[in-house]
C-alpha cells in the first residue's frame, strides 16, 4: 500500500536524481501520444504533487519544485499544493511566465536535466533543446527517474477494441487511408507515422477504453505507400476484427516494438505532426529517414464532419437532451421538496438518465457540477473528501457530457437555486448575451476560429468583465470531446490550421466566475454550416447550427439586458429544443420542458 | 522627351536583361526605406507599367510580365495594364497566389534573377533566398538593370529639413535617443540602424518635404551607445540645425556614403528592423558584424501617442472639421444650385478649405473623390485625362486628409447627390452600424489588434457582405498617414507587435464596394485611451475616442435598421462635432453645421 505524501515522494525523487546526478526533472502531463486524458501509468504529475488539473508541468531542482499552471487552475492549484512542497507557478501568454523561462534564470551552465523522451513532444523537445543549446544544459531523455521510485506503478491499460456500427461510418478505413495516402504524395512524403490516439480510432473506425472519458485505445499507426501497421496489443482486438484487418491488409505490430520498427526504416521521408509525436519516436525514425512536419492530414479530415455523421450527432443530441430534461425536472423538484441533495448526487443522477439511453457508452469528461463559490472554479470536481451541499440560496453550475455510439455531447447549465441577486442575474444575462453573439454570428470561410472570439466577449469587456478560458473547442464524433485544430480563443495563435470549415463542431461556452462567490457559463455544442446568398461577391459564409438540445434557465435573465434580436433568437431556440424532444417526453417532464421553453 | 510605351520600355528591359544574362526580373514597390511614398526616382515600378497604386510587384521574363497586385487595387490594375504587355496577377492571403510561387513554378533550375538590393527588404529578400536555394535558382542584387534603360530618370529630393516647435515635442531628441539606448541594452545590441523615414523624423523631430504627403526626409540613422549619426545631403539642413546637432553631438555623414560606413562596422551587435531595411544595408553591416533582428524599438515609442500630442492632434481635428464644414457646405449649396461640379474639382475646393487653416503643410495623400461607380475602387483616383462630373442621382464618396504641424487626419465621408436608392440607404447604413460598432468597442489592453475586425465586420458579414481592404491602420503624430505597428484586419497576422496600447491612433474605416455601381467608406480617426472599471480583476482595458470631427451624412440613413446603442452613438458624436466645430464657425456655415448635427 503506497501511502506516500507528496512531500515525500519528492525527497525519494531528489535522492534518485542525486544518483543519477541530474540537476533537474521536468514531468509533462504527457504520454507516448501526447493525450490531454492520460492512462494511470503516464499520471505522474498527479502522483507525484497531487494536483489533479488536467494540463501542468513540474520542474524539480535540489532546492526547488515548482509547478507551472495555467490561469483556469490557479486557485485549484494553490489548494491542492499547500504542504506538498511545490510551489504554484503562474502560467500566462507571457514568455517570461513559463518553466522554460525559470529553467534559463535558475540553472547554471552545463545543468543537466533529466525528462522521460516518451512524454514530451518533438515540438516541445525543439524549444527546450534551443534553450539548452544557449545555456549550455544537457537535456537526458533516456532515464525514467519515476519508475525507479514508483513502486506500485499501475500497468496500461488492456481494454478490448471494438469497430463502430457500419452505419455510422461515413467512410470505410481503407477509403480514409487512401485520403491520407493521397495527402502524402501531395506533401512528398513516403511515409507517415501518426501517435494521436483520436486520429487513430478515427482512421480505423474503432473504438476502445485505455482512458477514462475518451473512447480511444493505446496505439501506434504507421501509412507508407505499399503498407498499413498498427502497433497495438493484439489481445485487444476480437479474432473477428484481426481477420477483417488481414483481409485488408492492415498489419499488426505489439505496440512495444515501435519504436525498434522506426529504428530499422531506411531512407523513408517521413511525415509527423511534432506537436503529436514524442521525441523519441521522432529520434527513431531520424536515424536513418528524414523527417517532414505538419499536421496529420487526419485531424483535418475528421474535424470537418460529414454531413451523415451531423445526423447521427443531431440524434445523439435528441437522447442527451431527453436524460437532461429528466434530469433537471428532478433536480427543480427536489430542489422544491427541500430534499438533500449534494454536488455528488448531481453526478450521480445526471449519469443515471444518460445512462438509459440507447448506444450510451460513458461521460465524456467528468461531471462538474459546483455550487456557488465552487462554481467560480472553470475546472472543479467534486470529491468524497469535499463537497458542497446544494441548500440556501445561490447559483449551480452544471458542465457534463456524455459518449454515446452515435455522438459525443458537452452542454453547461446554470440553474438558480433558491433567491438569486441582482448582481447574479446580470452576470447570467451578460454571459447569456456572449453566447447568442457567437450562436448568431456569420463569417467568411476560412477565417481563423480566434478571430471570432471577439464577437462572443465583447458584451463582457465592456463591463470590464472577462474570462480566462478560451471560448470554443473543437469537439469529435463519438470521439475525444476536445480536439483540433479550431479554437475560439482570443489567447491563441490564429494559425493556418484554426481555419474555419464546414462541418467543424465546436463548444460555444462564455463563462464569468467570481471567486470565492460564484460562477456562470453557458454552453451548446454548434456546428460550421454554408450559409447560402445570392451574391457571391464576397466568397462562402459560414454560420453555426446550434446542435444541443436543452433548455437555457429563463428565471435569472434580466429581459431589459436583451436586444430584439437576443430575444428572438433565445425563442427560436427554445422552439427547437421543444420541438425535437417533447415527442419523446411525457408527462411531468414533458410539462417541465414546456414550461421551460416558453417563449420571452 | 521620354515617350515610351510601358510596351516600349518592356521591350527595352527584356534587352538589357539579356545583355546581362538574367532570366527574371522583379521589382517590388520599394526605395532603400521601404517607404510606402516613393520619391520619383525609386518609381520604377509605375515608371514601366503604368499602374499608379501604391503596391505592386512586378516579374518580368522574356516571355511574361506580370503585376501583383492585392483586392483594393484590381478593378484599377486591369483599366491601367491594358495593352501593356503585363498580365494582372491576383495576389490574397492565399501563398499561391504570391510572385514567389509563380518564381518556382515557371522558372527552371539555374535561372538568374535580378532584383535591386536597395528595393527590398532584408526579410523579403530572405523569404526568395530560401526559395532560390530549394529550387537552385540564382539571385544577383548589385545591377540596377532599370537605370541603364530610364534615360531621364528624376533625381533625390533636395528638400530643406526643419525642426518641429519645441511645444509640440513631448520629449526632446535626445531624449528619446537616451530610450533607444535602454532598449540597446536590453537586447544585448551595441548598435542600430534605422532607415525607415517616418521613425528618423520621429525621432530627431525634425520633417521634410522628400516624397508627397509624408513630411519626412531620406537619411539613414545609426545609434551606438556613445554615438549617433545621420546619414544625409547636408544641403537639406540650416546651418542653425546642423549647429544643433553638433552642439547634441549628432553627427552628420552624407547619404551616399551609409554603405561604406556600415561596412566599415567592426564586431558591433547591431539591431535592425528587417522589414524596414534593404538587403544591400544588411548585408554591408553582416560583412564585420552580427545583427539581431526586431522591430525598431521607436517604431513601438512612436506608435504610442503622448498626453500632449494627443492633445495637440485634437487640435488640429478642430481646424480639419472647420475646413470640413466649409467644404461641405459649398458642395450642398453648389449641387443644389446645379452648379457644374467634378471629380477634380472637390479635390481642389477641399484642399483650399484645408489650406486656409494654420499650420497647413500639404495633404496627407492623394484625395478620392469617387462618384458612383468610381466610388466602388478603394483607391481612385481622379485625374485630368479622366473623371467623372457630379450631377445626377448617386454616391460621392470622399476620402481625404490633411498634415498639419500639429497633427495628421485621415477622413472618409459619403454625400448622396440628388436621389439616393433604397439599396444605397441600406448599404449606407450598414456600413455606418460597422463603423459605430468598432467605435463603440472596449477591450483587453494589449489584444492583437487584428482581432477587433471581426466586431466591426459582422454586421456585413450577416448579408453576405464584406470589403477587400483593412478596418483600420496606425496613424502618425504630423507624420505619415499609414504607420505601424498595429493593423485592424482579419487578412494581418497577429503577431505581438500588433498589441492595443494606449494613445495608438488607427482609422476605423469599413466600406461596402459595389463594382461599376457605387462604393461606402466612413472613416474617422480613433485613440485608444484607458477605460476605468472599479474591479481590476481582469485587468486593464482600451476603448476609442473618436478624434475626427465632422458630421456624418444623416439623409442616407434608414432609421429603423439602428438599435438605440447606435443612435445613442451618433447623437453623442454629433452633440461632440457641434460643441467642438460650432465656436469656429458663423453665418451659413454655422447653421449648415447645426443643422447636420441634429438629433436622430
Amino acid at each position: 500500500m503506497n501511502a506516500l505524501s507528496p512531500a515525500n515522494k519528492l525527497e525519494n525523487l531528489r535522492t534518485i536524481m542525486k544518483k543519477y546526478q541530474q540537476d533537474a526533472f521536468i514531468a509533462m502531463s504527457a504520454d507516448p501520444h501526447m493525450s490531454e486524458y492520460l492512462p494511470d501509468y503516464w499520471k505522474i504529475r498527479e502522483w507525484l504533487t497531487g494536483f489533479t488539473g488536467s494540463v501542468g508541468t513540474i520542474v524539480v531542482t535540489q532546492n526547488f519544485a515548482g509547478l507551472w499552471v495555467d490561469g483556469r487552475y490557479w486557485v485549484q492549484a494553490e489548494q491542492q499544493l499547500e504542504n506538498t512542497g511545490y510551489v504554484l507557478q503562474k502560467q500566462t501568454p507571457d514568455p517570461a511566465s513559463t518553466h522554460l523561462s525559470w529553467l534559463s534564470q535558475h540553472l547554471t551552465k552545463d545543468a543537466k536535466i533529466s525528462v522521460n523522451g516518451n512524454t514530451i513532444s518533438t515540438q516541445q523537445y525543439s524549444a527546450l533543446s534551443e534553450l539548452a543549446i544557449k545555456h549550455s544544459f544537457f537535456i537526458q531523455t533516456d532515464l525514467d527517474l519515476i519508475d525507479e521510485i514508483w513502486t506500485e506503478r499501475p500497468t496500461l491499460p488492456l481494454q478490448p477494441i471494438w469497430q463502430m456500427a457500419d452505419d455510422l461510418n461515413a467512410q470505410t478505413r481503407l477509403e480514409k487511408i487512401a485520403a491520407i495516402r493521397h495527402k502524402l504524395i501531395q506533401k512528398k512524403a513516403t511515409g507517415h507515422f501518426i501517435s494521436a490516439l483520436d486520429d487513430i480510432a478515427w482512421i480505423l473506425n474503432c473504438r476502445g477504453s485505455d482512458v477514462e472519458y475518451n473512447p480511444v485505445f493505446l496505439a501506434h499507426l504507421y501509412i507508407s505507400a505499399k503498407r498499413t501497421t498498427i502497433f497495438v496489443d493484439a489481445h485487444k482486438l476480437s479474432d473477428e476484427l484481426k481477420n477483417q484487418l488481414k483481409s485488408e491488409q492492415i498489419e499488426l505490430l505489439p505496440y512495444a516494438q515501435t519504436i525498434e520498427y522506426l529504428s530499422n526504416l531506411q531512407q523513408q521521408i517521413i511525415l509527423i505532426d511534432s506537436n503529436k509525436v514524442s521525441i523519441s519516436h521522432a529520434q527513431a525514425i531520424e536515424q536513418h529517414n528524414q523527417l517532414i512536419q505538419d499536421i496529420n492530414p487526419s485531424t483535418l479530415f475528421k474535424s470537418q464532419k460529414h454531413p451523415s455523421e451531423i445526423h447521427h450527432i443531431r440524434h445523439a443530441m435528441i437522447k442527451d437532451g431527453v436524460a437532461l430534461c429528466h434530469f433537471f425536472h428532478w433536480l427543480d423538484t427536489a430542489s422544491t421538496n427541500g430534499e438533500s441533495i449534494n454536488e455528488l448526487t448531481i453526478d450521480i443522477m445526471i449519469t443515471g438518465f444518460r445512462a438509459q439511453q440507447q448506444g450510451f457508452l460513458g461521460l465524456s469528461f467528468s461531471t462538474i457540477a459546483g455550487f456557488n463559490a465552487n462554481g467560480a472554479l472553470p475546472h472543479y470536481r467534486a470529491t468524497e473528501e469535499s463537497f458542497s451541499d446544494i441548500a440556501g440560496n445561490g447559483l449551480l453550475l452544471i458542465d457534463s457530457g456524455a459518449q454515446y455510439a452515435d455522438g459525443t455531447t458537452d452542454i453547461t447549465r446554470v440553474v438558480p437555486i433558491g433567491n438569486t441577486s441582482i448582481e447574479q442575474k446580470r452576470d447570467y444575462t451578460l454571459v447569456l448575451k456572449c453566447h447568442i453573439a457567437l450562436a448568431q454570428t456569420v463569417f467568411p470561410e476560412g477565417i481563423a476560429s480566434p478571430l471570432l472570439d471577439s464577437i462572443t466577449r465583447q458584451t463582457l469587456w465592456k463591463y470590464g468583465l472577462d474570462y480566462r478560458h478560451g471560448t470554443g473547442h473543437g469537439v469529435g464524433y463519438a470521439l475525444n470531446v476536445h480536439e483540433g485544430p479550431q479554437v475560439i480563443s482570443y489567447y491563441a495563435p490564429a494559425t493556418s490550421f484554426t481555419k474555419m470549415h464546414e462541418g467543424m463542431i465546436s463548444s460555444n461556452e462564455p463563462g464569468l466566475y467570481h471567486q470565492g462567490k460564484y460562477g456562470i457559463r453557458i454552453e451548446n455544442l454548434v456546428v460550421n454550416k454554408i450559409k447560402h446568398f445570392e451574391d457571391t461577391t464576397y466568397g462562402h459564409f459560414l454560420e453555426f447550427e446550434t446542435l444541443t438540445l436543452c433548455p437555457i434557465n429563463l428565471s435569472c435573465i434580466i429581459l431589459e439586458l436583451l436586444n430584439d434580436d437576443e430575444k428572438a433568437w433565445l425563442n427560436q431556440y427554445h422552439q427547437t429544443v421543444r420541438a425535437r424532444l417533447a415527442p419523446h417526453l411525457q408527462g411531468d417532464v414533458l410539462n417541465w420542458l414546456n414550461e421551460h421553453t416558453q417563449a420571452i
